[in-house]
């Protein structure tokens, strides 16, 4: 029997590829990962659409609980849904691991992915350096190690793909000290106008000149999404700028090449 | 009218997504770009599971005819496919460009590309470094410019992904001198023994210690197919392994994770 990990790709249920769908169609039970990325289109519309339950598997199910899907798969086809590629996010290595070390057969379906997306924008993928994560400041925390990365990235006249924080399942200060059951806060995504303001802070700080207030920079909004938005712009004209509901994806540009100079203009203030 | 530029995913008919295949059914005209990649089925086969003809375009088609299909795509919607994902290679920016520059709109359906599928082997597709390209050497023409970015990856600890050459519909010199009607050479593919070769080669004329025979690589085969593979070994090893027909990647590892590791242990010449 197969264990298949399908990417869902960037936006709702149709972006499943149709050997992915086959897939899903075969299997009796179909698990959901949802808590390295989010997904676009609600669980109940996926349902619809694959015409069957629909098991949500949140960081504890993958953490402890998986020996029940593992099991599953000894015995008949189970389908492991991922948001984007199923191999862009490191647990589903782990996950593999598991299930090939339990004589489970795996089968990966891949699919889009932000880290191959990015192209939409007119930068070549070929051109990217390290992909950074740019983490939610708070009160004490605020690491700046992003910048480093942008640093070597920039030295070498690459581009750099910036990655948003998520929280999504994060208990409670409160309810953590409480230490029972667990509270939830309201998901977070950081938006591109908050990218802006921690990545000026860093290099306020930090003072190396990695790029400034007129860094060329594109914001990517909802990519592969109905309401899809590119825009390109100065890094300080983002702080002042509401790119509307997540997910946000942010780029600083290094050397362009004519024709991505030519994208950037296209897309400047998201015209 | 739209123009819709649809990836069609890593092997075969049935990696379209279900988005991109509707968006085909609509379609009068439906274009499959022939140059940039390879397709890995047949276009007599995406023919039969669209139900409609397909036409070629080659690089030609795009430096000097694709007049035809912008102009088409002001009165119908058209289809234009491409191998993988649609801004993973520069040409689509420049068409993308035309189109909005004659008024048609364009709408992008992505799908995998070896860009993010990448991370199948287990690396992290969040240490990766630039993405280099490896030219096939001729006997004058041997440029090792790759050997540099390749440092400047391994310098911070980062992977690398090496895409391999692919000549498809060159030229032959004696018809290029003729001059009038032009002869194609058979389609040449490189593998991962001949990658192996043409690294170590730089590095034992460049001497500056970037890798050596002991690094330890990914030969990755047809990667999204019914027969892929995914190799690990040295980098030595890669010289006398013949992994089959195309197409082939390659990485060479930086710094490896836990979870890496154990990856790099489970391919471990492709078991």
């Amino acid at each position: 029997m197969v264990l298949y990990m399908i990417g869902l790709g960037l936006y709702d249920e149709k972006d499943i590829t149709v050997r992915g769908l086959e897939a899903v169609k075969k299997c009796k039970r179909v698990y959901l990962e949802m808590y390295t990325a989010i997904l676009m289109v609600s669980k109940e519309k996926l349902e619809a659409f694959f015409e069957k339950e629909v098991i949500e598997a949140d960081r504890n199910f993958v953490e402890l609980g998986c020996v029940d899907m593992i099991d599953a798969a000894k015995e008949e086809d189970v389908a492991f849904l991922v948001v984007g590629d199923p191999f862009c996010a490191t647990t589903h290595s782990d996950l593999y691991l598991r299930c090939v070390e339990s004589g489970v057969k795996v089968e990966v379906i891949h699919n889009a992915s932000i880290v191959s997306a990015v192209g939409c924008c007119g930068l070549q993928v070929y051109r990217f350096g390290e992909i950074v994560s740019l983490p939610f400041f708070t009160e004490k925390w605020r690491p700046y190690s992003f910048y480093e990365k942008i640093k070597n990235n920039k030295d070498k006249g690459l581009h750099t793909l910036v990655l948003l924080d998520i929280k999504v399942k994060e208990p409670t200060e409160e309810s953590l000290a409480r230490g029972k059951q667990l509270d939830y806060m309201e998901p977070r995504y950081m938006r591109t106008h908050q990218a802006a303001e921690q990545l000026l802070e860093a290099e306020a700080n930090l003072k190396q000149g990695v790029y400034d207030e007129a860094t060329p920079c594109f914001g990517l909004v909802r990519v592969g999404t109905a309401t899809q938005r590119v825009v390109s712009g100065m890094l300080k004209e983002f702080v002042g700028m509401d790119l509307g509901e997540p997910l946000h994806s942010f780029v600083i540009c290094g050397e362009m090449h004519h024709i991505e100079e030519e994208m950037f203009k296209y897309h400047h203030h998201g015209k």
